[in-house]
Formats: C-alpha cells, sequence, structure tokens
C-alpha cells in the first residue's frame, strides 16, 4: 500500500516535525489534505521539496510509485465533486496506476453517463463520486460488472449537508455489490482500487 | 381535498366511535392504515358498510368522489413498494382521478424505467414510490417535466431502514423542482396531486 | 426547465471557468447562492455581464424566459426568511411567471395571516416559506386549496438549528396534500411551481 | 406534589412489592403508565383497592387530594392524542384541580380551535396536547396570555414516529413563552400546571 | 407580553430597516441577540436610542414596561452559563419584574447550591440554567414547590456540544414537573415567567 | 478477567453448542443476559448445571472465583434500575469481589442520597446506575473521591427512551473523572471495578 | 451477477406470486433474508422446490452457479455474527466460488486472528464480518494486502445496537482502502466479491 | 481532586476575573483549555504568572501539588491525538503523578503496539486515547489488565467528525471493563486515574 500522511488534523508545529522526518527518509510518500493556504507556515525547504497539486490538496515526495497494470474510471456527478475526484486520481498517479475521468455526469441528466457507458464498462474498477442524493452511485452499479466503489461527497445543503444523505444512499444502493467508504475519501477509495487490481496478476 | 381518517394511531373503542359517527353521516370517507387485522375487533355492522382493500389498508365509506379529469402515474421501484403505492392508487380513485401504474422500475436495472418512459412522459403528475436509496426519484425528475411527487418507503434494512435515506435523497435529488412528502406517506402525495390537478381547469 | 447553476459549493477557479463557457454561450441562465462577497475574486469582465441581486443572491444571464402565465404566492413567516422568499421570487422572475409575497404572517400573530387570505385563496400555487417550527404550513395548508409547497428554512437556534425542525415539522405536516423540498432550497420549489403552473395549459 | 408511581418500566413482581407498600401505607398515590393488560398478573387483593382508569392507564389509591382552586383547560390536536390528554385529566383530579376539555382542535381546521377559543382565554393554564407537526401549540401561545405546556406526543409515522418532531416544533415555537415536558408527559404536564397554580394564592 | 425582535438571523440591511420602524414607533421593544460588534455597522443616530447590554447582548427602546409584582429566581450551574442568565434577567426587568441571580451553584459542589436554599424556596418561580448535563435542574426540581423552568445552554464540548444533552436531559428530569424552554433561550423562560405571575393577581 | 458469554443474540442452537462446549470444559463462567424464557428451549442436562437468577438474568457455571478484597458499593437512582444494578452485583460476586447495594437513592429526593453518603464514602468503587437524566451521577461524583463507574439505563420514555440521555449526562457529567461504560452494561462495569481493585495489592 | 430476491419486505402474497413466477422460470436463483418461519405460509409445491438453509436465512431455486477461480476468506468478530457469515458464505457458494471461514477472531483476544493470519494472508479477498466496535475490521486491513470488504453488523446493545457504531467504525478504519457495505448485508459483501474476482482473469 | 478551570467556554472578560480571583487565592491550579491567542487578550500581570504550555492549552498556576505513587501509560493511536494526550499528561504532572507516553501506536500497524507492550502491562493504569474507529482501546483492553480508560478524539472527518465515531466504538467495545470518557476529555481521564490511584494505598 502506498505511504500517506493525512495533513489536516495536524497543527502547523506537528506537520513540520512530519515533514522534517518524511524528507529526511526521501519518501516516496503522498501528503493528503494539505490546504494550500497553509504552505506559507512552514519551512520554505521542506516545501521546495513537495510536488504540490492545489485542486486535490495533495503533495507527493520522493517521486510516484513504479507503474501498475489496470486502468481505473473516475466518475463524478457534477463540478463541485471535482476536487474529491483529483484525490482519487492524485492517489492513483501516486500508485503508478492509470485512470480516465468522467466529470459532470449526474443522473439528473441521463444522457451525459450514457455518453460515456462504453467507456465506463471499459475500466478494471470504477469509483463513483457523487453527493447530494449520489443517486448515480446506483444507475453505474447497475450498468457495469466491474467493482464500483462509492465515494459519498460532503457537497450540499439542508439535508445533505456534510455528505451522510450521500453515504446512506450509497449504502443503501438498489444495485448489486457496491462499496463504499467514507465521505469525502478519495485517497481511501483509490487504495480500496489498488487492492482489488492486485487480483489482476494473482 | 377529500375526507380521510388515519386508523393506526386510534385503539379499538377509538376507532368503533369514529364508524359509527361516519356511519350515521354516510360518507364519503375514506379510512387509511387500517390493518385488516383490527377488522374482527370491530362491530360486524359497521364493518359491513365498508368498502375494504386488504393490499393498500384502506376502506371506502358512502362511494367515491365525482371523477375529475386528469391522470397520475404512479412509479414503484420494487416490489416491495407496492403496498404504499396502493394507497397512493385508491386515494386517487375514491378522489375520482384516473391512474396508471407502473411497479418495479428502479434504476438499478435501468432498461425497466426506460421501456415506460413514453408513459410516464405522457401523464399529467408523476408519483414516485421508492424506498431504500431512492435513486429512482432523480431519474424520473431529469426525465419527466410534469410535477414529480416523491413518497420515500420505509422499505430497507440497515441504514434504510424506516425510510430516512429515501426520504433524505429524494429531498436532496439533483433533478429540479421534485417534491416530497412523509415516508410511507401515499395518502399525501394523491391529495397533493388532488391540489395539483385543479390547476388543469383554472 | 429553466437552467441554473448552484455557485456556493464551488470554488472561485471552477466559478470562472463556468462563467467563461456560460458567457460564450449567452444563455439565459440562472445563477443561485451566488455570495455577492466572491464577486470581487471573479474576473470584472465576466461579472459585468451578470444582472445580480444581492438579497437573493442569484444573478441572471442573458435575461429571463418568456412569460408564462399564472400566479404564485409566496408567504414568509417572518422578515428573516425573506432571502429564501426572495430566492423563490427571484426564480419566478427568472422563468416567466408572475408573483405576491406575503412577509411575516407568521401564526404566533394569526391575524396577520388573515389579514391576507383572500389574496392567498386568489393564487395558483402557494410557496410557504418558514423557519423554527414552521407551524404556518399547516395552518396555510387548511385554508387554501391550491398546491402548498412548503419550504423549511434554517433559520433558528436550539433545535432550530439548520432547519431540521421545520422541515419535519411540514413533512408531518397535519393538512393533507401539502408538499416540501430542501431546507432553504427557495429555487427548488419555484421549479416545482414551475412543473405544476404547466398544467394550466394542458 | 402529589405521590406518584411509574408503572411502565417495572416488572410484574417489582410492582407488586410496590403496591403491596402502598396498601400498606394507604396512600393517597397515583399509579401512572399502567397498562390494564397487567392487571390480571398482579395479587387481585391489591388490584381490588385501586380505582382504575383504562384511557388514561392511570390508577389511584386512597382517594383524591383536596380541591385547590384554580382551572386548567386541555387541548388536544386528534382523536388520537386522547390518551394523553387523559392523563393530563387523571392527573388533575387527583391533584384536586378542575379542568376543561378540547379535543381535535388541531389547526388544520382552524375554525376549531376558533370555536372554542373564549373557553380557552378564560382558563388559568393552556396545556397543549399535540403530535405530528404540533402546529397547534404555536397558534394557540399566540392566542392567549395564560402559561401554556406542551405536551408533545408521540402519535404518527415516518418523520413524526415517536414524537421528536413535535417535541422539537413546540422547543422552537414561533410564540413567547410556551414551555414543554418530555414526549407524552401528561402527568409531568399536570404537575407543572399545579406549581404554577399555587402562584394564585401566594 | 413583551414586545421583542430577534436580531441575530437579520442582516444589516435587515435590522437597520426594522430600527428605522422601530425608533419610529418609540418602543418599548427589547433587541435580543444583538451582537456588540455589529453595532459599528448601523447607523449610529439609530444605535444612539438602544439602552445596550454587552453581556446579555440585548437593547431596550423607549424604557421598560412597568412594575408588576412577583420575584423570579435566576440559578446559573457554571459562569459560562451567565449570558444566558443575563439574558432571562434582561427580559425580566424590561418586563416590570424583580429577580434574585445565583451564579456557579451546579452540583457537583452541592454544597453552593444548598447555601442558597432558602433564598431559592422564597421566590415565586425558578428559572434553572444549565448546560453540560443539567444535573442541576432535577436536584432543584426536588427541593422547591414553585414553578421550575429549565434553559438548557450550549456550554459544553464533546457530547455537551450545543446543548441538546442538558436539552434532553432536562425534559427526563427525575423531578416532577419541570417544563423546560429551547436551546439558551433566556428570553423565552423569563416571558414564561411572565405568564405565570399574572397567576398572582388572577 | 471473568469468563463470560453474552447470550442475547445468540440463538437457541448457538447458545446450546455454547453450553455444550461449557459444560465439557467446567467452568468457572457467567452467562448474561440468558432470559429466563429461554431456558426451556434448552437441553435440561445443560440448564440443570447452572446457578440461574432471574433478576439479573445470569447464570454461573462451575462456581464463582476466589474471593478477592475490596468494596464496591452499587447506588441505583430508582427501582427499575434493579436489573442492571442486580448485573453489576452479580458479576461482582461471580468475581470474588463484596458489594453493599443502595436501590431508590435518586436526586429528586435528594435526602435518601444523603442517607447514605456515609456508607458511600466508605466504599473503594462506587457503581452508579442511573436512567432517564443521570443525575446521580453527578451529585455522587462530587460527594466520594473514590472511583466512580456510570451505568446508564434504558430506563425511561420520550427523550430517555433507550438510555442515550443518561448515557450524554453522565458522559458530560460536571463532576471530574466519572467513568462510563455503555448503556446498560452492568457487567461491563463490575469488570471494570474488578480491574480497579487490582491496585489494591499492587 | 447472481439474480436474487430479498424476501423480508415482501408480504406473504407478494412472496407467494414471486415464487411462482421464478418457478416458472426456473432459476437460478437465490433467495435471501427468507425466515423459516414463514414457509408453513407459503405453498408447499413452491417450497418444495427450494433448496433452504436455516441458518443463512436463503434458499436456492434451480442450483448454484458454474464455479469460478478465486477463494473468499470470510473472518467473523464473534459467534452472534455466524448468521451474517452465513450469508456470505451462501451467496458465494450460490456464485460458484470458493471460501474459507474463521469464526471467533475478534480482537479483544488478538491471539486468535494470528493464529489464522497465514490462511488470511493466503485468499484473494478478505470479507469482514463484525459488531460492537468493529475492530477486528481495522486490525484485518492492517495485516492484509488483499481487497478487505467489511459488513457492520447489528448484534449489540445500547450505543451498539443496530449496526450504527460498526458501521461507522469500519467507514473510519484506520486502516488504508478498506470499503463497507450496509449493515448485516452478507449478500451484497460476497456479489463485491464476485465484481472483484472477475479482474482475476481478466 | 486537583482545583481545575475551563477557560474555552468564558469570555475574555469573565476569564479575566477569574484569574483574578484565581491569583489572589495563590494557587495551585489547573487552568485547561486555555487557547494561547487568547493570552494577549488578558491582562499581562495575570499572564506572567501562570506555568503555560501551549501543546496541551493549559497552564498551572501556584505549582503542582506533592507526588503521589503510581505510574499511568497513555496511549495514542495517532500523532493527531497528541494534543489530548498532552492535556492527559499535564493533568497528571499537576496532580503529582508520574507517566508514560507512546504516541502513534494505532493498530492498523500492530507491531507498534506490540513492541511497546511490556511497557504498557507494566503500568497501573492505561489511558487510551484514540479518534477515528478508536480500534486500539479494544486491541489495548484484550491485552492488558491493568484499568483501561479510553478518550475518544474529535480528530477525523466524514462519519468520524467530532468523535461520536471513537466514543460509541470505545462504549461497544468487545474487551471486558473499558471504561470512557467524553470526547477529548483528556483532563478528565486523568482525574480517573487520579481517582484509581488512591486505591492503591488504601
Amino acid at each position: 500500500m502506498p505511504e500517506a500522511v493525512l495533513c489536516e488534523p495536524k497543527s502547523d508545529a506537528e506537520l513540520t516535525q512530519v515533514l522534517v522526518d518524511l524528507c529526511g527518509a526521501g519518501g516516496p510518500v503522498l501528503l493528503t489534505r494539505l490546504d494550500p493556504a497553509r504552505l506559507g507556515r512552514l519551512p520554505d525547504d521542506l516545501v521546495d521539496q513537495l510536488d504540490l497539486d492545489p485542486v486535490s490538496c495533495t503533495a507527493i515526495l520522493g517521486g510516484c510509485l513504479p507503474e501498475r497494470p489496470g486502468l481505473v474510471g473516475i466518475a463524478a456527478a457534477g463540478t463541485s465533486d471535482r476536487r474529491v475526484a483529483a484525490e482519487v486520481a492524485r492517489t492513483l498517479e501516486f500508485s503508478g496506476i492509470d485512470h480516465d475521468m468522467f466529470i459532470d455526469i449526474g443522473v439528473a441528466g441521463l444522457w451525459r453517463l450514457e455518453a460515456h457507458l462504453d467507456q465506463l464498462r471499459a475500466v478494471d474498477v470504477v469509483i463513483a463520486v457523487a453527493g447530494m442524493d449520489a443517486a448515480m452511485v446506483s444507475v453505474l452499479g447497475g450498468l457495469v460488472s466491474a467493482p464500483v466503489i462509492a465515494v459519498p461527497t460532503s457537497v450540499g445543503y439542508g439535508v445533505a449537508e456534510g455528505g451522510t444523505t450521500a453515504l446512506h444512499s450509497a449504502l443503501a444502493s438498489c444495485a448489486q455489490g457496491v462499496t463504499v467508504v467514507n465521505i469525502d475519501n478519495g485517497f481511501g477509495a483509490a487504495c480500496a482500487a489498488v487492492r482489488m487490481l492486485s487480483l489482476r496478476s494473482s
């Protein structure tokens, strides 16, 4: 499994110490939930060693892992789910795995999803990123036979606020055999795909 | 609006008294959530005056209201949602309104819904009855332009138990302008359709 | 249905890209939940093309849709519900539909609601905007026979914080046939009214 | 304050022991939540000493307390709230306090409440018993100036199941100075009225 | 009942308009939840007419109501509950009613409460302000026979965060006849006391 | 730690198999949550080897563990908490530890608790068993300096139903250093006391 | 994917009709959540065609699907989780996939899990079945590199009642790349494994 | 028990007054949840008398209590739990009790915990600080026989946000006799250890 550090809950002092240790060891390591606004409060010489990506709030130290076979399809229901989808993509990239991304294919406009169906049926694993009602998860689960990993997102307001509705909707999906990770956990979904793709060569 | 009595929370003594009063007045009135198992504990002469329907757990006293123009489509995601759908149908029948019913068209098998799409686009109002993730609500909302009223059902287990997931999913629907009623409230959805159909002749 | 963009969950970069695309297409489109404080962080040439309304946090690009027949009554329980009521009004305006607005007619002072009863009985659809206990929804639902769409608002503190109490109260309304949309979803309620008003000419 | 025993959570053995002790002391004492179906499992000689009321599920041992001045109005929104209202009435009777009862005056039919308004304005304390959305509480609170004690009831289904919606609605009431007791706690509301009425002679 | 305005949910523009109207009418009126930090964003000539109290975040316009007989005891469990207790005190002052205040008498140090017991038994109404476990409510309810109104506060962290634990604890109090208002609703508790004290002269 | 088996979630077939294995090994073992109503559905020759206690729903096989020094005080707020208190007592007895029990000393009648205060201050560990608002936990925690373990119980209705209010109240206790176990987990509280008493001889 | 019918929410009449249709078609089909107690209420000639398994509450009609390569390890934390584990096993058997089962290896006795570690590291997919705190999920996730699918179970009481604690614990697992299905959804976990194992031959 | 002040919920004015009183009395007293960012808003002459620790957000006034026998082991699952662990350590230091600390020994990497097992088995009391799934609590509870006090932390996101998952997981622990304190309540856990260690000399 890829080595990774979750930056968000750490104080600046704690994160600095972690970076000192990681830069000493040289990586490769993935930093997630690294708010770009924090970078100015960390030592420049450490930050300079990081390969930063502001959209996904990730950084890679010491380069990516060797390429591995397999193709993951990332389906995001709305443009607002892009940030979580980007965390999926970046974790896969770090793990040496290829991906295709499909943004804004939520089922309120079913034709957008159907336009990409052949591509979605061609991948090894589908990661479905969706907030609000997460209805895309069930529709996708019924249309593809590959493993489908749902990532509920916290996008939304009212009953959708915080992502619990999307989470429960994905868990209660009427499509068989869909699995789910924690809200906004794009990193975890990608790690699950890494585990699954190891079956290809077994 | 149709006159109706919710039987479930009333004790046998309370319900008997209500029936005495209603039979005296002669109706027309609709009784909902009348568990057939209770009928043996109520006076026979009162029960004999009721037009009973065990599937929807309803009874009509004094005949239906006059026929009114308009056609309602009732879409039920699974066979287990049939009982709530039957309450919708029976309330419409009592209100003098025609309906078409489509059972087991949940989106895990999208082709079943699509097979009925022309019919669903021909009705005046769509009532979408769905439990679990209620994903059918968003898909339908995106495919038809008529009013869509969602009835979340309590069918399901785990996070779906009791219907809260279906309710929240319908409220957070990514389709525009879908409205929602309480869990299992088929009666209320039909009443809402009655309100809406009054616009036809206004 | 009107084309619309929900701005709130999008980052400045994402929103800028959306605006570039929309301005290229020319509209008409409605932007909702566009916090006026964000405008300074978006390109001036794009912002200049928007018809902004700070109270409802909406903007219209490319003008409104053609006028359509029908009159919607917007009833707001308190002055604090005005912002959600304004989103309803603005969405109707964009959709080419006329409305009357009634502010601060909550039922703690029942005479204020009763003073407007004749007007409320004259509209085609009533949209009831209320936070806290949302008691106005049931009272209105009992007094008018037109469709009533409840928009619970997040106004309030303690058990009312976030709008869940208002939402549940509206869903459990003792008035028959009231339908409900998500908390603070004035846009959705207006879209539902647009769907319903299409019945007038059917 | 009246001495009282809550029977529901006690086992038959525990309740029998409590009755032995109470009958030995001779009362006066009020037993609440005494399901009539349990009486056959308790010793006859003890049960024979009780003044039983099956509607309110209460029993009085040793007679009522001396009469005290004051009049309490009990307003119940629906016929299904009658059982809780009966617990209020019975506790007041045991405490020596007079009451008037108004059943089925929920606000979906506002005229029923208004028909009793003069009577409700004439009492010393109003106890408002309501389930579902508990909208009657706010309407009453705005129309009378006496203390209003809300008793949310567990009547209802879906989001209303268990009474939490009614509880939260009453706590968030837009009417000033309404106080609330636990769900279905008719006994507690009556005790609160007893406390308040002691101010009459102070 | 006292006329009052809840300022918190109103925007600066809405609040300014309300103040213009109120200053024109001349009061008397009580403004609650008026964060002192907002005053600089409101017109000086309006603010100058207000009698401000920063601890309770209230302001009075046009003087207090005439004095009325009765004495209310305000018991606050911790020093952190002082702000809510101050809202109670200020509302009573505005309503013309006298009060005694007892701060920091929570039951983890039972002797502090017992030191004030004679004083607490001498008042007409007790308002118990408590966060965390709100255990003081039950202890007070068992020691005094006057009406006890509990105001749960949002003070606390973890399971106590937001005040729900204190609210539920007060509602489930093992002391008979305690009533409860919404979390942090010191204004509402004082209004309830005003209603109750009107019984003194009836 | 004592060996124990939780019987409740096991089917009759599963429990029979467990008993066969345990009787073969000879114990000593404690069975908890063994509903006496199930005994008739288990093989007689196995049941005959059990030392049953119907109040606590426990059974001991193979005798108790050797006596150990230490004295635990069990304080139960109401008579309805007796069953959980009995599980505590029985687990201690099985573990070879002595206890004193104090029933019905809830703080709505503070004098009952105070009457036993000297005894409660003389024990090594206090286990406080309370439902509803669990206010006894904080009062006890402030009055004794020994370890206090709270066992919230599921006794109660409305907001107290299921024991969550008691649990949260105990966790948010204003008394320092009180610890808590799961709702109705008398067994766990006794085990915690066993762990603590091992410090006596260390 | 295997064809399956969820029997639990269907009425006897609905289930009979489903069985008639299925027997006519001849299968193969898997029936889940078929309570053996219901069999007596279904037509004998239909029941006779079913291959019943009372532990997992499943039935197979028309034989199993052809054998497929792959080995799934089923790890159950406690004996009470056996029923859900049996549903996993039976669904795999129906799908033509081999499995090993490991019962009662929860982490309170870590050595039991470690005793089976070599076997658990040899399977293609691990399905971790656990209730209560579901701590076994994280420990397993850290020890094996194959895909780990968590099935939280509803076994437990107090805060564990219904399985939400186990569900949330699994979703928040500190082990990377664990995925989760709905509470008690052994069928869904097995279907997810079927999807994953299809990668072996791709 | 140590005297302590919880600073967080107090306003600057309230905290200043408390400090004036405490400095006058001279201590010894422990201040918890004292955000270092607040110090600039408090009078310098008061702040100068405090022994501050920014990691744990605590301050000591008037020195520590006399040393007492006993050794507490503090186990923290992740580096992000360090702040709560520091509050435990500082409270113990103030109370005159020695401790060993073990950081980042969560069970996703079981070998890290096992590396410290001998040390953890040598202490008198174990305090287990863990967020997310809190799985470390159960593993530790099964491996050591000393008292184990769990402190769930609010570290995490999605379902783990706020610490409720960790709290429930600890309460539902499959290890016998683990006790729990409120989320992030390091102070309370240390106080509980102080109570327990008093048994050593009894």
